[in-house]
């Protein structure tokens, strides 16, 4: 837990809003566990950055994602270049009475490093831990990766040693002469929420909706405001 | 629209599924004019990337952003730095039979380039469509920024002529082997939904939630699936 507990680097400083940053672990952790699509930064030979979205799971002290071995970006990541894992959750509105306190709520964690790949037993393991971040209870049923399926796929793992996140929850916070405007001003919450699931065609007959799918519920993130 | 007509480059065509990539600009628009939050790269005097979510809009042929004029990564963006904005909205989780064809519903623009710092009138002009995107109708009535805030904002255009879009919104494609399997298959949709307006503290009596803000909704995104 050593860097954990001084996460916050010249690097990871949140110069704009600093009001808004958190440097406790279980608030990066909440975060990452409440989102489900993260997006990382390659660079390719050129040095053009790339912003790609990646499903992934937080486990322990890392970040894992995949993506194919036949992927010259994500090559590039398992050999080491350095990068950046942020993840977003877009929660409302903030309508203040000018345009310039104008916002939004949101929960963003960004993680700066080098992935490394994971192989052999762990392998496996960490697709294990990103299908159930993702599909809680889909693990148990589903078939599992073979041979060649794990061969065509490249796990990575973020350490998080050097982070920061961010949340903006609070309501708009308009100068004082612009308090006496008769200007409506407020929060419109975002929220993600699931839809009544569709089968695939071909289903075997009796094959019906999994009670751990039905358990999802309707928010799609664990502890949305 | 000579470069819109033949986006898909060397660097933009997509080589992991590309059936999934379309070549219209009508599909780039779809996904940016459905959009909220971008997600920007930018490198620091190290070659660290940082990925920065970006409230944004598209106008024509440019997606518009803005940041302090304080912050050093959205300076660096100003003086030319290479980009990539993404855009991704997440619509679902695909569940095959085996966890290997398993993924997500989602739709993605990826913009390539090199932005430049918007002035004068258009600086203005440029904040009206961001603030409109994110709240239509609001221009019209909240306050519109003061020289002070017009100079401590940095608006950024980027132009759309290196991009790539995708697009999966499929069932799931397992594999014949699979087929016959006692496991339920489908799709579980993801949905953004705007809840009930909360009022800002010292609210003039009589200031009710204006009526563009009730006509946004319960959908978030223009065009969800």
């Amino acid at each position: 837990m050593g860097p954990a507990l001084s996460p916050i680097t010249e690097r990871t400083r949140v110069r704009r809003l600093p009001d808004k940053q958190l440097d406790d672990r279980a608030a990066l952790d909440a975060v990452l566990d409440a989102g489900r699509v993260a997006h990382v930064a390659v660079l390719d030979e050129s040095g053009q950055p790339y912003v790609v979205p990646v499903g992934y799971a937080r486990a322990g002290d890392s970040v894992l994602f995949h993506g194919s071995t036949a992927s010259r970006l994500f090559r590039s990541l398992s050999a080491g270049a350095a990068t950046c894992l942020t993840v977003t959750l877009y929660d409302g509105l903030v309508l203040a009475r000018s345009t310039f306190e104008s916002s939004m709520h949101y929960r963003c964690a960004m993680v700066l490093g080098r992935a490394h790949q994971v192989d052999g037993a762990a392998k496996l393991r960490a697709l294990e831990a990103i299908t159930e971040h993702l599909m809680p209870g889909r693990w148990a049923e589903a078939r599992h990766p073979n041979r060649k399926e794990l061969a065509a796929t490249l796990v990575l793992e973020l350490p998080l040693t050097e982070w920061s996140v961010k949340v903006s929850d609070g309501p708009p916070e308009d100068a004082v002469e612009d308090m006496s405007r008769d200007i409506w001003a407020g929060v419109v919450p975002v929220r993600e929420t699931h839809g009544e699931p569709r089968p695939a065609p071909g289903l075997r007959p009796g094959t019906g909706v999994p009670g751990y799918v039905r358990r999802w519920g309707r928010a799609a993130g664990d502890d949305r405001p």
